[in-house]
């Protein structure tokens, strides 16, 4: 069932072909079924592919055949798949993109164990470029696991910087859509530089953004239901400065409130402050940033629009 | 307090100072401090070092300066450690070498967490030497995990055939000690096909050797308790043969006794049924293997009489 890649698409939806079939057609041993299963259920879980595409577009950009970046590709998404699987399993989360996550289907032991096997794997399709592709990638994971707890100090702390905040998402989401990119870059024979900080500074208002529309979004376009990371008193950047501005206003209301009163009250009080318009601004600051970085870039004329299309969506998304 | 290295000292003993002072050295950051502590802890927890001073021993044994192999040799340890961490979050294990877990310590988010920093380390060391050392490694870490897996699926399957139990430990035990001893090869320039074999060989002698020493071992030479295998009923050589042969018997004695008395009238089974001296044969078998796998393989004479020891130690500790 290989979708035929048809050069008439856009070099976007070649790419988004392209990563599907890869991760559709790898091949595992059929034995540990334990083993292997849960890593074909995670690759077949869907998601939006986006790290992988910015590999590939920015192979392609820079004047490489999409095809030679594949196996980046392919590694990132395993990568950032297998980051998903423990994450999960820390987070006692049972559901991911609709389904049930791979800790609940297949148990915690799997999720651990698979997860591991797929670092492996990822590392593996990325060494065959050869050791410096390999030391980025080892660098952007350690980032990574440094964001990923982070994170989770910062669940267990009552003050939080906005500066710790903004190092956080960085560390936990944003530097491995800049490894994705500079990757991609380097398969074309470039440094990549450039294209990484592209990527990093896209990751930072993506981030924010959902950080943003998980308050305010609209829950039917967002996905999912609007009020969790207030309810989780989920240290955002929204309560991170509500925190700083109107502190005991905050603490009152977790005081005195719960469930949707308290989701209302926090988000009148964010509105207040002010703090989704201040939020936007910010996150434009990034995605000028990001379109900033591609300045100097020679890039194909289709995957610069895209990559500033990707951008300013960032800032657009609806709220 | 960094010991120095005596060249009066024999090759292992060298080895051994060269790998404590290399884990004791090792470069982390501070922060943040929960992702890196549990590191720390584990490396320092000790631990007999084996596989690293394996991977020592064949680079010197074969024409190199240890300190060229010590890289290598640091990161086959933090792999093991790295499985350590995980596998003591899946078995609910609390104990190690007599000291706590880092499950138990830390939690278990920080074994997952810090035990994939650990895995993304030892890849980054062994990148160091060249992709082609990656690809075993890769291919080693894969063939763990898969053991890990197989020794899973065995504790809820009714019947395990002896060449599955052997394949199993092969995969979870033995093949690290071969990659151990591969990669030191590799670093003098050998191919290290032949020290490979000795690994493997070596590590099936010493697996079973372990099994055999958990029933019927001296609990203060063997260092823990005896007969936790089988009161947990964990499918080892010995259960799986007396299954076969007394199945009656042993389903009878699980149905009607616990404790010491249940240790008692298994170990009397095994006995019965002569399976410790066949464990002893079968381990005999590997460690002649193991020798005679060193017989084309030219070595300083030192390391060769330190391998050749090790082997036949396999299947003369004390029961």
């Amino acid at each position: 069932m290989e979708k035929k890649r048809e050069l008439t698409d856009s070099p976007a939806v070649q790419a988004m072909n392209l990563i599907e079939d890869k991760l559709n057609n790898m091949p595992f041993p059929d034995s540990p079924e334990g083993l292997f299963k849960p890593i074909r259920y995670a690759l077949d879980s869907g998601g939006k592919r986006l790290r992988s595409i910015l590999t590939l577009l920015c192979a392609y950009g820079t004047g490489s055949e999409m095809e030679v970046a594949l196996d980046a590709a392919a590694a990132i998404e395993m990568f950032h798949n297998f980051t998903l699987l423990h994450d999960d399993v820390m987070d006692k989360a049972d559901l991911r993109r609709g389904k049930p996550t791979v800790a609940a289907k297949y148990g915690e032991d799997a999720a651990i164990l698979s997860g591991d096997a797929m670092l492996t794997l990822a590392t593996e399709m990325i060494a065959r470029y050869g050791v410096s592709y390999l030391t980025i990638f080892n660098r952007t994971a350690m980032e990574v696991y440094m964001g990923q707890q982070f994170d989770m100090d910062f669940e267990s702390r009552d003050i939080v910087s906005e500066e710790e905040y903004l190092e956080m998402i960085r560390l936990k989401t944003a530097v491995l859509l800049g490894c994705a990119c500079q990757l991609g870059a380097m398969v074309a024979g470039k440094e990549g530089e450039a294209l990484y900080q592209y990527g990093v500074n896209l990751g930072l208002g993506f981030q924010l953004m959902d950080d943003l529309l998980d308050s305010f979004g609209n829950s039917e376009v967002f996905g999912k239901e609007i009020g969790g990371d207030i309810k989780n008193r989920k240290k955002t950047w929204l309560l991170i400065k509500s925190m700083q501005e109107a502190p005991e206003e905050v603490r009152t209301a977790y005081e005195m409130l719960t469930g949707e009163e308290l989701v209302k009250r926090i988000k009148e009080i964010y509105t207040r402050l002010e703090l989704p318009q201040r939020c936007l601004t910010m996150i434009n600051k990034f995605s000028d940033m990001a379109i900033k970085a591609l300045a100097d870039v020679s890039l194909d004329k289709d995957v610069r629009q895209y990559l500033v299309d990707l951008a300013t969506q960032a800032s657009e998304r609806k709220i």
